[in-house]
This record gives C-alpha cells, structure tokens and sequence, in this order.
C-alpha cells in the first residue's frame, strides 16, 4: 500500500502528527547541546554537512512543503533561506551547491536557531487551525517531514563524528553512560528454507515510497549468522593481511584500498603500539567483543569472502527478520556507539547497533511508482550504484527503523555506523 | 552445470578445440588487416587499450594457462612479455599498470605478431601431442582462452573505432557492405506471465562462471518492446530536451551528464546544422530507422523514463528470450554496425545489433563460485557498480552469445555497442 | 646592513618595543570586533586561512621565538597549540597541513582569545623583566614579531573579504566612512634617467632581510605612470575583448584565464546590466575613478601590453619612490578600499590604495643572506615563481610600509588588494 | 641590432641559406633513422611530443610562414595538417590541443614523411626561383625556420628518451661511441670583477629576438665554478639526506619533490643496490665522472645551497663566457650524453654536455620589442614563470648555440639535458 492510498487513520490524526512533530524537532536541539557554536559550521568533506545545515535544511522541509504550499499567505522569515537549504530537490529550484555548505558563515548559528523557531510556530498554528480538507493532503506531508528530520539526527551525529576526528585534540561530543562489555558467544548460524516470499511493506505504519510495491520474491535456502561481526574478528581478518593484496577484494574495492590507503576501519588508529579507535566519547581502545564499524562496502565484502561466507540480500536479511520485536541499541540509548551482542536472543543485533551491508545494490522494486512532484526525488534517483543497508544503527530513533526499512550507501562510504552480518 | 564438471565430450575433443583455436586465431588477424602499423600503438584512453595489446593479451593467456601450466619445458619467446601482457591476474604477478598501456613502442606490432605467431605453433604442438589425461584438465581452459579472444575482438573494434574517432581526418576502417534501411515498424509490446522461472545455464555449450548455478527466480507479469530504440526515437527524446535538467536523470546521470558535457550519443556531431555520427566506415548521417547506439546506462535509463518504461531486469530479458534462435546482425556480417529491425519476427533482434542494458547491477547468482586459481579472477571480482547487458552486438561473433551471456560495463560507460530495449 | 647588525638604539628599546607590542596587539583585535563567531572559522581556499588561525599564530609566533627561547621555565597555555598554529617554519616541527586549517573547530574562538591574553600577559612580563643581556637578543625578535602581527592583519582582512564574497547574502564587514570620489586626471608621465642607482635598505629603521643588502644596479631610462590605473580605464579594456584571446597574454596568463573562466577582476559581478563588486562595505556599483584592484600579475600584465606599455621592475619603482613621503590610503583609514587618486602630488598613491604589481621576480639581491635558524624561513624559501609587489595597499599599516619592501604573490594570486602601475 | 634590421648579408644569401635549410632538413632525417615506426607515434607526457609531430611541425613551418607567405599560388599537400601540426601560434589559427598530440595515429610516419618531402621540394624551388626582392623579406624568416628545427632537433632526442624509459625494455636508441671517463680535477672558481657589463646580442650572427637590445646592465664581484658538477658530486648530495626534509630546499621544490616522489635525478634508478641511469644508449651503472643531468631547478638550487652556493645569474654567465671558442660536447659527437669535463682549459664545459640553470627567471630585456604578427609568440609569451639556461647541451647543435642564446624551462622541467654550474 503506498503512501498516497494511506488510509485517513488515528496515525495521521492532528494530535499524533502534532506530538510526533514536537517531539523530532526537541530531539535535533537535544542532539546538538553540547556543540559549540564553531562545531555547526564547518563541512569536513563533500558528503558531511554542518550542522547548521541540517537543523535548517529539516525546516526549509516543512516551509517548502508545507507551509509554502498549504497556508494560503504564508511568509518566510528570510526568502532566501530557500536557496540555501534546499539540498537536492531539483523540481523546487536550483540549490546551493552541496561542496560549498561549508563556506557559509552566515546565517549565523543563533539565526538558525530563530528560523527552526520560526518555523516551529507556523508549523504548530497550521497544525492547529488548518481545516479537515487541507488536513487530508498535508498531514502525510508533514510526517515525511519528520521522518527525514530522523534521518537528518542520524547524519548532525555521523557528520559531526568526521567533523571531531580530524581535530588532533579529539574533542569529545558527549560521555556515553559506560556500557561493559562481555565476552561475545562464538558466532552461530540460523538456517531459512528456500521458498516465496513476501518482501516490501503493506502495513499501516508510515513508510517510504521506496519500501513499495509490496511483492512476492523467491529466495533459496541460506543460512545468517545470529550476530554482528566483532571489532576482534575483524581485527583476525587484518592481521592475516586483510587490507594487503589478496584474491578477497572486489576490483573496485582493491583500487579504493590503494587510492585512501586504508589500513583499518576509518576512526581506528594505533597508538604506542595499541589498536585505538575515536567514537563520539573521545578515543578509546579497541573492544574486541563490541562489533566493528566505519566500514565500507567493500571492506565488508572482503571480509565475508575472506570467511568463505558472504553478505546476505536484503531480500534474505527482510524474511529472516520475521517478527523480531524492534529493539536494541538506538540513539535513544544515548550511548552513541555500537554495544557487545547480548546473550539471549537466537537472532541478535538486527536493530540498532550497526547498519548491515546487505549485497544487494539499491534499485526499484517490481513495479515501483516514485511519489509525484519533487518529493518523487527523494528516494528514486539514487537508485544506481548504491547499495542497501538494513536494520538502524546506534546514531537511529528506535521510532524510525522497520523491518522494510532501505538505507542506502556508496560501496566505498565508512562515515556511517554500517557492519557485517555474514549470509552463506 | 559448472565448467569444471562439464562432461568430457565432443565440444572438447581435440579436433574440435583446435579447429575452434585456428579459427578464432585467424579472425583475430582479419580483424586488424586494415590497420596502420600506428593504429595498433595508441591507448586513446585508459578503458581503451591499443589493439597491439589485445592482439598479445590473447596469445599470453594460452602462453600462462596453457603452455606455461600444462607443457613441460615450455619457453616463452620472451619472458619479460608475461609483465606486459597479463590483463589483470593478482595471483599470476603484478601486471603493467592498464593505464600505461599506449606508452610501449616495444615490442613492435612486427613482433607482436612474431610473438601471436610462436604461441600459435607451440599451442598446435601441444593439442595434438599432450596425452590424454593432460589433455583433460587442459581442454576446457583452452576453451576459455578461445572465447576470451572472441570478446577481445569485440574490444579490439570498440577501442579502435574509440581512437579513429579522436582523429579529426575521420579515418575508414572497413567500407562496410551497404544495408540499405527501410522505416521500422512501430514499436508493440510482448507480454509475459508471472511466474518461478529458470535462470542461468544448464546445457553442454560453453559457458562463463557467472551463468551459473542454474536456479529459480520469480519474475512479475511485464511486458517487453519488440525492437530495439531507434536513433529516430532517440533524437526525439533530445529534441524534447532530453540532456536538460529534468526529472528523468538518476542523480548520478544527471552530474555525468553535467561532467561530461554530454549532448547526444557517443560519436554523434552536427555537420552543417545536421546529426552526424561517426562509425567504422567514417563519418555519414543518422539513419532514424537504426537501433542507437554508443549510449550509457544513464542515457538509457533516462530515456525509458521519459517513455513511461523502464529497461528491463536481466531475468526478465532471459525468460523473455525463450528458444529464439541466436541469429541477427553480428561481426560475420562484416558491417560493423547496427542495422534496422526486419519486420518478420515477433521479438526481433534480441540477439546482435546492439548489447541491451538491464536495469540489473551486476552480481553472483544464488550460490555462485568463481573458478579456482587466477582464472577466478575473470569476472567475479567486477560484481560491484556495473551493470548487465545482454545479447550482443554487431561487433560479437555469433558463435559468442548464447542465451544466459552476461556481459557487464559501468553506467557511465558509452564506447561499446550498447542500446536500448524497453520493458514496462 | 642586516637585521641581526642592527644598532642597538632608541627603536629597539623596552619602551619602544613594549609600545609597538601592545598597540599592534590590540589592533589585531579591533579589526576583528564586527566578526561573528561563525566568521572566524572556515578557509574557503587553501590560500585564505581562517581568521582563528591568523589571531593564534601571531601569537604562537611570540610565544616560540620569545618566550619559548628566551623566557627560562615558560609553559604554554596548551602544548598542542604549537602544532596548529605553526604555518611554515619546518626548523620548528611539522606544521598542522595548511590546507586543513578550515577544519579545526576546536580550539574554540574564546579559546583562542584566551590564548591571546596569555600570550600578551607573558610578554609584557618579559619584557619588564628580562635582563639587558637577554633584552640585546630578544628586542629585534620581538620587533619581527610585531611585523609579522601587521602582515596577518592584512591577511585578516582579504582573508575573511574573500570569505564573505562566497556568501550569496554578501554580509558587510563594516560600513566603511564615505569618500566622494571626484573625477582623476588623465594619467601623466614622469621620466626617469638611466644611471647607476642604489637599492635595498642601509637605514636604522626596521626591515626583512629581504631587503638586504643595500647594493648597486643599472637603470636604463623609463617613464613611470603618475598614478594607479582606475577601474574605469579597465573596464576600457575588458569592453574591448581584453579576456578574450589575443596576443596581450602571456600563455599562462591566458590558460589560467581559460581554466578559471575569468572575466573581470575578483569580486566583480553583474547585477541587471550594471558592473558591481563586492567590498568589505558590502556590494556597490563599481567607481570609474578608483584603483582597480583583485587583479592578478597576469591581468596587470595584459593590461599594460593592451595600453603599448608595460609594468615597472622593482628596481625602477624604487628608484622612482625617491623620498615621497609615506602617506596615503591605509588601514588606518578605516575605509578598507582604495580611493581615488588626489590631484596634488606629482607621483600619486606610490603608498597605500593597492599594492602594485612590478615585472620582477621575486628573487634574492645579490650576496643576500637569509636569518640564521628558523626565522631564515620567513622569506627566503619563497624565491621561486612569485612576483615582487611594492607599496602597500588600503589594507597595509601605514607603519608597515616603506620604500624598501618587497611583498610577493603568485602570478595567478587576486585575493589581495592589488593593482597596475605602467611603465614605459 | 635586431633581427629586422639585419643587414642584407652573405649570412643570408640563397646559397648560404638553402645550404643550411637542406643540412638541417637532413640532420632531423639522421636522427630519426633509428626509430621503429610506433616509436615515432606516442605522446608520454604532455610536454613529450611525438617524433612524427615534430618531423611535421617543423615542415608547417615552413609552410605556413615561407610558401604560404611568398609563394603565388602554394598548394599544401593537406590542408588539415596546418590544424594538427600548428603548435601555439594563436595568430595562425587554434591548434590541435597539445595534450592530444599523441591520439593521432593518421597521418601516418610515411605520410610525415611524404610532406617532409614535399616541402622540401616546393621551398627548394622557392628559394631558386624567387625575386631579389621577395628574398629580402623571405630569406631571415627561412633562418628563423632553421633555427626553429634546430631546436626540434634537440626535443626529438629528449622527447623520446622520456618515451624509451617508459618502457621495462629499456631499448636502446643508439649505441653511442663510447668515451671512457677519467677522474675529474677539483672544482676550482673563477673570480670576476664588479662592474658594468654589456648582455645581449649585437653581432651580425642570426639570433632569436630575446636576445635584444644589447644593453649594459651592473654585476657584482663573483666567481664561478670552472666546471660543471659531477654525477659523483651529486651522488654525496643524496647521500647527505638531500631529498629529505631540508632548509636547502626552496617552499616550491619541496612540496615539488613530495608530490613526485623524487629521491634522485630523472632516470636514475637502483638495480641490485647500484645506482643505474638510461641513457640514449640503454642502461648502464652511474659514472661518478660524468656531469649530473636531468635536474630541475629545484634540484639544482638545493643542490647549490646546501654548498653552501648559489647559481649564477644569466648575467653573470654571459660575462664569464666572454670570448670563450664555442666547442664541446654537441649532438654532433654522436654521444647523446655529457662528457667528463677535461683538464685542458680554464673555464671547462661553458658550451654543450649540459644546459645550464642559472638563478634568472625569463623576462625581457629592457626595451625588448617581440617579432611582428604570428612569430611574436616565438619566445615573449613565455616570460613568467620559467628560468634561463645558458650553453647548450649534448643534444644541441653547435651551429645552433651562441653566447647570448636563452633557453627556458619551468622550474620543475627535468626532461632535458639540464645540469648545474655553481657562483658565489
């Protein structure tokens, strides 16, 4: 069922909307505390933003395609922020281009802040006094709206983390509450029959267009295993020279490895001898039974054939994850970093943590339909030389993930919280 | 059924591989009959290499894996060439760097063919004496090396005519035997049912190891174009602003597009306010009722959305292809381009005339294993960021295709013979 | 006579030095009073260091070839500063990589400020305190010190200017005093001729090594332009097809013409139909009768071969200064900007409005002999590839200037206030 | 005197001048003769011309500005060739792009040949049979032609060299007559006394117009090197950590040898722990006696420093050569190589072995006036960011060089024979 037949329902009613709207926008405020006001402003590289950027570009949203669109006479605080802020939406006009979001001093980060306000306030009148009819049309809108700003936390976290890590002072972002870890249980496997499944979302929970039509697909038997792939494994596949020259890596992956000259996962660095590695609580020693992460896709890859093993398609991670109850190590947890598997589960680790590289590359369903006007831009276009990753991260809102859930990267991106599952 | 286990038989009895051998030699050699000694030098860019360097590349390969491997006492006629000439084979030794190709004045074309010449008697020698049990094992990697020449062909035309057409003096190589074109039936669709169909290949032919295993997947109801696009629907996708901003542009095509400055298919150029295009019998007008050509993946994702279609999923061309018999418009032809669509078949030209792209990003079937050894290195390791295209071209050689070929090239990549059949 | 000879005198002496010390300090933060804090962070090119950086490295400069050297039991406010805010000095350690300098949002502005008052606390108490034995090798380390201050606050000021200029909300630095510019004369000649003249500086006052020796050169006869070419005299020659190709280039001159897509001096921009540029003031229509300035040695060069003319050597702008008292349009005007020329004097703004381009090469006198130690890095390694500029600008102390002083840019360099002087 | 005031001379007769046109034409023949064909095809590096470019390019010389000009009713035998074989002359029309010298693979070497040829013929009928009055004008224009070729000459020795090293064969282009080396003396200096000097050309030889005016200039007291430095000489410099972190180095060749990587002089390399150079004549060990060549500026500067040295300006070489007969080492040896330097004279190597760096960046003489029309862009257009070199080489003809000749190369050009003769 798609996002345009969403049956008119107490999900989208104005006071859930309303709710879920205050509570998003307050968590982004609650995210960037502790920066100070030179965090928000630089952009370390083309793909990371400053955090400026994000806290008004998630309010360019509601202004663009909501206000703009639906409260007849609305004005913006400063027109030209549309120019600014706008990120790719072509069908909306001409954006800044993205490489240069670092060369804005100004609007000022205290001008940001008054804009999200401003917005805010039109935002939560609109809600108030909008009538039924318009309500119809615009409350979808504005739950996109959420929902990318959710997406738009887990990037001020991820782009704020680069951001810290080039600082020879390795600044800390917050003191996570200390998590213990134990000694991981040896890796098991949990086998599927071969059959027709059903993949892709029908529910009544909020989805994105991507996640659709949903559809029937065979998948063969295979086997996944019931955790995440741990920093120490990982640290096994280096020692047996991982990143030297080896039959594992993929052509492009090679070339990747040779150009950057990786030598480890990104953040890991040696010091006096000792693996280390700079999270967002500052840099700390490895731990080994915590899973490893800031890896690409083709470190990924080169790992699972090093294991005679391989990553599963989403498609095989999709029916696998079944019914599993949404839970795990979200950004909720306020630990900021991926945490030891637990002992309990026969599954472990398939929400939260780390994204997992599925082998899958990002393309259309069968049948898939983008959503009309420039919101059709967000999710279709990036279909190509992609691949999908699964299952939320450490940096996502619990209320964010689903088991339909895409997430979608360049096979050579490490900034994210993405890890290994193995599939054989 | 993988190559490894293929059934000792008929197809690789010595009489039969060695006339294969011969056969596919000599095409080799009638192929580059026209070339200036200059044309074989220069690698025009880097994915282009000079046809001196296919022309040894295919005779190293039976020198590596053959005689080196199977021949006792074997001497190469100059060792150093096994440096030069090796492609891409991590585990046979570092190779000269590709990009460096067009930088080697020596050895000479005259002792290129010296070298292609002594590989020819040693390679004779070797099938008509090798005992039997050697002769088991070796069979089936000759077989590889024939149809490895056969695709270096293929390239040896792309990349000539690549270089011909940096060359403003618009060299000939061949005056192609005249077709005279006829309008081309309007396009019509052919439906297909939805279903569990077979995929990859099961038979006694040769075959590469990413055709395999053999195995079920569900394909949806679709339909598929009867013929391929023609330069005449192509131009009025330009004409309609088709290389402008619009919403028809993966992200990735549309800065590719901006890049490179691209206006129309590769080798196409106005001449007195007319389309022109370059081919290997020179310069001579658009004909609207051929199929185009020389188009990337971009190009032809973009215009299949422009027509409301899509390109097809590879799947979804294999079944479609059924049991039509593998003829069309190939190299033996001696035209060296694409042709107009007959009007007698139902589906026509699935095979030849042009490589059709997939909407399918490259990757291993269900269970797939790449060959032992180096030869594992032929095509699994390129399973990232390319993109299926099935069927062959005017420049494959008929006894080349088969039905479950998968050929593979980036999205951005023009300079094969590459077109376009839509689906929806 | 060299710096390290100099007299020990009234100029070098604690009250003198103590005097220059805290004024240029304080200077250096006035200049940056209308600053946000946004404003103090980014490099938007590697050329154009973040304000941040110009206000801790003048400090760490004291803080290393002062205290550091001469202060017995001096600790740094933060070690690790000494790594940032190094810029080139390889005798003092690996300097932090110049074009990462935008990428430090720690230490923070404050930080820096602190850091600042430390500095300015040690140092006064140094010099209060420190023996006269010491005092004799200190005082002209300290004096350099002061220079090098006045040099950043140049920086300062075209660094952040072109920083602003990225900005589409073209933000103002300061409203800049109004000057009514009144039409100029028509540019006249003053004749020079040939002799023997003597070069560099033999006088008790300070100077760079750079300067020395005083020495003896030939002249041949020249006539030297009275006044500095006005924007309306370049515009002249845009209009006439000036950045369009022609034989007034140099071939560097026209392929970095080609590659950068220039068109007019820096900052200069269209807005419906009429010429404006962007200044420290913010935009404004362009002024015919002001020094057209952000031009490079190239444009300075085609213009002057445009007008039958050429640009002046070093030498002959030396010897043409004669003693021309210093006076002109300095920072310490408070207009940020050059003016128009007056019409009083003979030879006109040879000092301040824009620094004037010469056709030497930035190249050592003869016999020249950089500083001893670290300090020897401050000119001499900067020999190569650079063009001499003479006269300080609109954005120079008028303290800081004399006769004497070779700045140096590259050939391509416009980001500083620059100009044309003809000669002939 | 300049070059149109030429008195009308026995220099300039038609024999003298068709005398020297056909010795030169023939000389180009010579060295080519040892070429393979593809050796004459491909571009290495920008700067690197293909041979055939240049055996072409100095035949549409001659075309254009001789039979073009003078000659009623000249048909060139392809009229396309003045495209591709145009080097810079922006008056003559837009050139072939100098990067894409070397995707030409048509015309062919024998089609080069063949246009050689013709215009060999269509001048040699020209000079004969011209008017007394056309030959005023054609004649000095012809000279430049030689001269022109001459200098070819030399680019088609270094060009291919660069190419040749490319290659693992290390092939050999000529086998030299071989000069065995004895031990040079001691470096001893020459002293010279301060004074004013007289630079430039005024004699009745042909000359390039950057050797115009004659005019006095002023030189310091210095001394100079009586020979040039040895490959042994420089050896020690390397082994004193020269390519390391150094303040011998100037900003620009330092970042100049951590971006390429350099640890020694081009084509240098180590085999078996000895130190080996590719020559003209293949590989072959280092001969400590020999002077060092293929060094950039940088090289030679930090060399000259770290001697605690500097090098000579062009002043002061063309000073010191004074009368000095012009013999030495030329291309006319036949060895393609520097020569130890002999015991016999007092000034030893002033001319051939190697170019000279001197410390002078290429600018005009003061009042120089470049050629009229198209063969102004001869020398002018490249006064910036190049320096002199004084001598010649073992690549340039001795009828080719003189006292005031000025050669020109970017600092960071090692392709030529260039080396280094120290002053102080």
């Amino acid at each position: 069922m798609s996002i345009t037949e969403t049956v008119f329902s107490e999900r989208l009613s104005k006071e859930s909307i309303l709710k879920q709207f205050n509570k998003i926008r307050k968590f982004t405020n609650y995210l960037v505390e502790p920066l100070e006001t030179e965090d928000f402003v630089i952009q370390p590289m083309e793909n990371a933003s400053p955090a400026k950027w994000h806290l008004a570009h998630t309010s360019w949203f509601f202004e663009t395609f909501v206000l703009g669109k639906f409260q007849p006479g609305f004005e913006s605080l400063h027109p030209q922020y549309a120019y600014f802020f706008n990120s790719y939406y072509l069908q909306t006009g001409m954006p800044f281009t993205r490489a240069k979001r670092g060369l804005l001093s100004r609007p000022t980060v205290k001008e940001v802040f008054e804009y999200r306000a401003y917005v805010n306030e039109q935002m939560e009148a609109f809600i108030t006094k909008c009538s039924e009819e318009i309500w119809q049309e615009a409350a979808s809108v504005i739950e996109i709206g959420n929902h990318h700003e959710q997406q738009h936390q887990e990037l001020i976290l991820t782009d704020l983390k680069y951001l810290l890590a080039q600082n020879p002072l390795l600044p800390v972002y917050r003191n996570a509450n200390a998590i213990k870890s134990e000694a991981v249980a040896a890796l098991n496997w949990i086998s599927f029959e071969e059959g027709l499944v059903e993949i892709g979302n029908k529910g009544n929970e909020f989805t994105y267009d991507n996640e659709h039509p949903h559809h029937r697909t065979f998948v063969q038997d295979f086997e996944l295993a019931d955790r995440l792939i741990t920093s120490g494994e990982y640290l096994e596949f280096m020692e047996a020279g991982g990143y030297e020259e080896s039959p594992f890596w993929l052509d492009e992956g090679w070339s990747t490895v040779q150009k950057e000259g990786w030598k480890a996962p990104l953040y890991w660095f040696k010091r006096d001898g000792e693996w280390m590695q700079f999270t967002l609580s500052g840099a700390r020693p490895i731990d080994l039974n915590e899973p490893v992460t800031h890896i690409s896709y083709f470190e990924a890859d080169a790992f699972a054939r090093w294991k005679g093993c391989r990553l599963p398609t989403e498609q095989e991670w999709e029916y696998a994850c079944g019914d599993i109850e949404i839970e795990g190590n979200f950004v909720d947890n306020d630990h900021f970093h991926p945490t030891a598997a637990s002992k309990k589960e026969k599954l472990k680790q398939m929400y939260g943590d780390t994204w997992e590289w599925t082998m899958s590359s990002y393309s259309p369903y069968p049948n898939y339909k983008p959503l009309p006007g420039a919101l059709g831009e967000y999710n279709g276009k990036f279909m190509a030389n992609q691949y999908v990753l699964r299952g939320g991260s450490c940096a996502t809102s619990k209320s964010h993930i689903r088991k339909t859930y895409r997430n979608f990267f360049h096979a050579d991106a490490r900034w994210q919280f993405s890890g290994i599952r193995l599939a054989r």
